[in-house]
């Protein structure tokens, strides 16, 4: 039987997975794949700390490059993260033939194209299933199974450490700070948790997302990216009795040639497929032309569930390998010469109903200054709420808006917070109201 | 560019769409795939009438043979259904080393070793993604992305006329004669629903399913099938007062080398995810030792949905032929020298929790002597009540069990039907009370 040899690069959580995987799941290795897979070199700065996974002696080592030029090597695991040295790496494995399977999400939100485009002048797989809500096959499921569709939507919930925290901000009432605090106690949230709590690792996914739907490079700076950190108890209890769930959202609109790309808090209708996905869960709704709704759910992190999906590419990549058909698909989905440079759509143009705070003096007349200038912006109030709940001396002024333009919404926001009469700044979430 | 010409085999809905596929979205095909595929040929009894979808010249025929044999065509598409002609076809078409996809989840319940081994041996494919869950990615996901994992369980709706007769019957309080009656006017329910509803279809589905997940065919009439014909609005009520929500489950589960295997109505608590996919939608929960639980839900059924997952296989089977890579994973998942015959698990051996309702005389002691009877058996009764709702001459008894074996309900339940107080036979529901 062919052998095909393996390295990891990086032995973490998700590299201690890998191992775990080939040991203690070797029999359907065995019983599922037509040539034998063996994992024969170890790559990570200390080759003493115990991980509590039996390795081979001689498989560990430090030196990275000693792998990346091995003839023996066919295949090697890009488990490091980050932008340098993993760049580096995976193209210098690429161009000594081998085929990569990732799980990094930034790197290819940044580098995917010129990566993708070494693979294929190459000859070799990238796979990158694990990069994008865990064990949850959407990458598989829309470069293969959906291929046909014309996408008209795509909608994740792809960061588990914000799903987390607004989970237990919603179910406990509680305060962003001090969720977060908890959180990072309990390892479900990083140290330091910007490219969690900001956005920017869920945008990271959707770029790699919008890449495989629509075969088109995505300029990571042009997704709107906002975090869930000025998501208050108090907007998360509005949301609720208006309806709603807030969730950070990742969404991905085509429209008429253009790209809707953001993320961002989302009220949700609860009842909604994805108002229900709770605490580290992800959860990704595609709809096709073809497909209708598909929606997939599962762990979007953890040792197991990520190296789970690793070792899915790593199949598959021996499956190609063994057959000499390496490159089979491109990484992208789409042909070298059908990708085109879809225009993202300026966020001021995006159409979305709204729900909008102000914290406003509890005085006559204010109520009519704010609907006065959202009239004059052509924003319809759909519903309007002012309570008794006084934060300091002001009162909270609840408002949902009809279908509006985010221009518009800016606008009166601008004159809103330049009245006298309103405190704090006007907090804005977006609502998404329809399903496609 | 090499081209690899396409032939279809039933000319019905699906068949339609595919037709339909081929020409909306050929600019996807072309965009996606390095090798052009072409629909040269369609075989149908009626090649005069019209489907709504144009059809060049001279690709109706009704000589299936003619297809069978041509050394041009690379790639069958049986949408047929049924067991024969369809099998022998699929078996020509094979040995004639053509790939062949197919949606048609009976035969392969049923003869699906056959196919998969005659395809192993000429080195060409059978795809069958659109056979199982429509829409739903889940024959890849299992068979690739989840391969490493040692299943633990695999929960199905996976018939949308019961889901739909069922989530109506909810909704409206219906009975089931009524909704089924219906639903056969609206084009929800065949003229003959007999494979529907009495869960056969969920079943084939489930052996398929189950194939993929263990290596190990299944002997189909040895999973338990029970349809939702019994099912009566009364028991609905009570679930929902119980927090529960009636639906037609496929289950699987490993239990030390036996696989549970069953199709019946199964009450699911209120925020399970399997409780709220409602209507026509078809999902699937798999739990995996490295993946966690994931859930795919979308459309089981319709002329679009079903006609995308077929061309998922089509643009599969295409990049495998233009790589010569056919056959490039087995059919089943599992190399042909891994299949192993595993014991399904008789149905007096499953231990469940049971919602149990008896028509009782409204007198003394009854209650007294249905408690005695299940407490001799040795179950447990979680939570009893008996109702004013008078039917007849009798009132509903409610009993909720603790976990416990199938053969003591059924004993318990022999007594219980022996009793003079006790009107129409008893009603068992079988309760899905874990995720996992």
């Amino acid at each position: 039987m062919k052998q095909i040899k393996a390295a990891l690069l990086g032995f973490g959580t998700v590299g201690t997975g890998v191992v775990k995987a080939f040991a203690d799941n070797a029999d359907l290795l065995r019983q599922r794949l037509d040539a034998e897979v063996v994992l024969t070199r170890i790559a990570t700065r200390d080759i003493e700390r115990s991980r509590g996974v039996e390795v081979a002696p001689g498989v560990l080592t430090q030196d990275v490059d000693s792998i990346l030029v091995d003839p023996d090597i066919d295949l090697v695991i890009e488990l490091m993260g980050g932008y340098e040295p993993a760049r580096t790496y995976i193209l210098k494995a690429i161009a000594h033939g081998k085929d990569v399977v990732t799980a990094n999400k930034a790197l290819l939100a940044l580098h995917g194209p010129e990566i993708f485009e070494a693979a294929r002048k190459a000859g070799v797989d990238v796979f990158y299933e694990a990069a994008v809500a865990g064990a949850i096959p959407v990458i598989t499921a829309i470069r293969e199974n959906l291929g046909v569709n014309r996408f008209q939507s795509v909608f994740g919930i792809l960061n588990g450490t914000c799903n987390y925290i607004l989970t237990r901000m919603t179910d406990e009432g509680a305060d962003f700070a001090e969720v977060l605090e908890d959180a990072q106690t309990q390892g479900y949230a990083e140290a330091d948790p910007t490219f969690d709590v900001e956005g920017i690792d869920a945008a990271h996914k959707l770029s790699v997302l919008i890449s495989l739907c629509f075969g088109t490079p995505v300029d990571f700076d042009q997704i709107y990216t906002e975090g869930i950190g000025a998501i208050s108890a108090l907007d998360i209890q509005f949301a609720r009795e208006f309806g709603y769930k807030i969730k950070l959202l990742a969404i991905c609109k085509e429209d008429g040639g253009r790209i809707e790309a953001r993320v961002h808090p989302t009220m949700l209708p609860q009842g909604h497929p994805l108002s229900d996905v709770d605490g580290v869960f992800n959860a990704v709704r595609i709809m096709g032309d073809f497909s209708g709704p598909i929606m997939l759910s599962g762990r979007g992190a953890g040792m197991e569930a990520t190296a789970g999906a690793v070792m899915g590419d790593v199949m598959a990549a021996v499956r190609n390998r063994h057959r000499d058909a390496s490159g089979r698909s491109p990484a992208c989905g789409y042909r070298s010469d059908a990708i085109r440079s879809l225009d993202i759509k300026p966020m001021d143009e995006i159409q979305s109903h709204y729900y909008l705070r102000f914290m406003a003096r509890d005085q006559p007349g204010v109520l009519g200054q704010i609907a006065g200038i959202l009239g004059g912006e052509g924003i319809g109030i759909a519903r309007m709420i002012q309570t008794e709940r006084h934060v300091e001396n002001t009162v909270p002024v609840v408002i949902l808006t009809h279908d509006t333009c985010e221009a518009n919404i800016r606008a009166a926001l601008a004159q809103i917070d330049a009245l006298d009469v309103v405190g704090e700044p006007s907090r804005l979430i977006r609502i998404e109201a329809s399903l496609d």
